[in-house]
């Protein structure tokens, strides 16, 4: 038995982190099946060469994955024919239609309760990112509509995976992130939905408890107290800014891992960007990269290693000897692989 | 001469702060022209009385005025046929369509460099906020609509209006902010139409610098070194999101004020809600909506009674004696107001 992992670098940095993270996932040793690792190409600088940003061949092999691990893509610096984002042509391809983020603060000593301990849930496929736009010239001046879209399905298996979250967290809490007073329609739907989840369920969200926020105050409660977040799941758009929000509050966005999971299919991806100001320099944080694997494997099912990995990495972090420049650090992306094989 | 203003309490809060603000425009003096207000209806609770959130006396009474204060409104906990939000349908009615927010904070003495000093210039017309939503029942369930908006006229003068206001700072900064890696051809046209504003002003924006950011970028960097920033502008939903995130910077919602602008009309409004959870304690932080007069009077070209209420207010502050719970404080509403008005 072998685990099929496909590893998309992309742009950027992203070609320095996956292949941090990758190192990781063979130190790990028996406690998983041997990774089998299938290299695939996606982003702009494959766009440039070729003209597709998403060759077939990447969806097709991943089909026959486990698993994969993503970069980041860099966007081009203006509007360009044919090109548009490949991670949500894959999110949608694959149907992965949840975004995890679990967003946490290392305390200063293990026993310590950390001061940020969320995970949002991110619904990935609907919303603005349907991206059907329109572009109209009228007599003054031109004129552009996007379609927003929620449907009752997407919000009922996005709402059932934050209720399936927050039953394995000590707090289980789910606070849904919408602006209904504003889209009383989509994210009504979109709130509504979720609040029945728990009535269907023959009592196995009992232990659950339901919240709610206005994304705009949900943004500004983030800053300010944190700690009254659990698990939060919102709409596409709305995931996107509050999970970069909560990334803040812990440092660096280089710490922050994600993945991209459907039913049959599951995508580690750091929450970081392609960065082009240090592409190139060594000095990444394989961080959010790393742990982006370890919850790969978690989702995959491979708690234990996925624990080894994050505790070895917390240690790192921990001991603050060993950090990327974004956490005022002088290593550089090997430092730190390093030190967290070490650990391992 | 007179002046003519209205008062729009509205829910909440709103009915606390907004008498408060009107105490100190009269405290003025000669200054500015003698002050007539005109007390008016809008809200939930006047819906829930008279079946309309904005009575059309209201608007039309809005119309003879050359300004106006607007409290906050409360929003109905679930979707309630005919209820719409009366702020957003002010701001339309009025073609109000700027909402500029000054987020600065106050520092510990006069001479130094406050750590956050921004304006937030948000659209205040269109994107989600037109409000065209379908509800479809589909063989999968619902499926809602939303149009998102995005017009040349629009972002052009939301864009003069950003470079305007950049001019009259220091830095001269304009970052437009965006998501245009998604949205190409929505926020592609919102982003480069302000890109082109400097390019047919005959030199007048050449001192201006222009600058942009993806909004879920936007506002990590907003909360990781928000000096960054100078004017910051923004489509209406992402406006929304980063005003509130910048208000989380300065300690609290209830010390952000704003303005709704159009060309022939002013309207302040404090960015904080109507509180249903204080609301009658007398415990309301008045600080937004007095600043809010402060800047009403700023956009009607008294500046010089602009400046006094606010340097009353940064001394209330710094000093520190006086402040109401949401700053720590003890206060009450009533102890401030007299504080600020001791200083005018
Ligand atoms: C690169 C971009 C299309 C993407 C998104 O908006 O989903 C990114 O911001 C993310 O959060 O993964
Ligand atoms: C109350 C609500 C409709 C409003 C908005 O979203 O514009 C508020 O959040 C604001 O920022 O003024």
């Amino acid at each position: 038995q072998s685990l099929k992992i496909g590893l998309i670098p992309a742009d950027g940095i992203g070609k320095e982190v996956i292949p941090a993270a990758r190192k990781v996932l063979e130190a790990i040793g028996s406690d998983i099946p041997k990774p089998e690792f299938v290299p695939l190409l996606a982003g702009w600088e494959v766009f440039v060469r070729s003209g597709t940003a998403l060759p077939e061949e990447t969806v097709e092999a991943l089909r026959e994955c486990d698993g994969a691990l993503f970069g980041a893509v860099s966007s081009p610096s203006r509007r360009v024919t044919g090109y548009s984002s490949p991670i949500v042509a894959l999110r949608k391809e694959l149907d992965l239609y949840a975004n995890v983020r679990p967003v946490i603060s290392v305390a200063a000593n293990p026993e310590e309760k950390p001061a940020v301990d969320l995970v949002v849930v991110r619904e990935n496929t609907e919303c603005l990112y349907v991206k059907q736009e329109q572009l109209v010239p009228t007599e003054n001046g031109k004129e552009a509509r996007a379609t927003r879209l929620i449907t009752e399905r997407a919000s009922r298996r996005i709402g059932k995976m934050a209720f399936e979250i927050a039953l394995g967290r000590p707090r289980k809490q789910v606070t849904i992130i919408h602006k209904s007073n504003v889209l009383s329609v989509t994210d009504g739907l979109f709130r509504e939905t979720i609040r029945q989840i728990p009535f269907d369920s023959n009592g196995r969200y009992d232990s659950v408890k339901l919240e709610e926020q206005i994304v705009d105050s949900a943004v500004y409660r983030l800053f300010r107290e944190p700690q009254i977040y659990d698990v939060m799941v919102a709409p596409n758009l709305y995931g996107d800014i509050i999970s970069d929000a909560a990334a803040a509050l812990v440092g660096s966005l280089g710490l922050v891992p994600s993945v991209n999971a459907g039913d049959k299919f599951v995508m580690g991806e750091p929450v970081h960007g392609s960065a082009p100001d240090i592409e190139g320099k060594g000095i990444a944080n394989p961080i959010a990269a790393i742990r982006s694997a370890a919850l790969m494997l978690r989702h995959l099912g491979y708690t234990a290693p996925a624990d080894r990995i994050d505790r070895a990495v917390d240690q790192v972090i921990r001991e603050g000897q060993v950090l990327t420049p974004d956490l005022g650090g002088k290593s550089s992306t090997n430092d730190v692989l390093d030190a967290v094989l070490k650990k391992l």
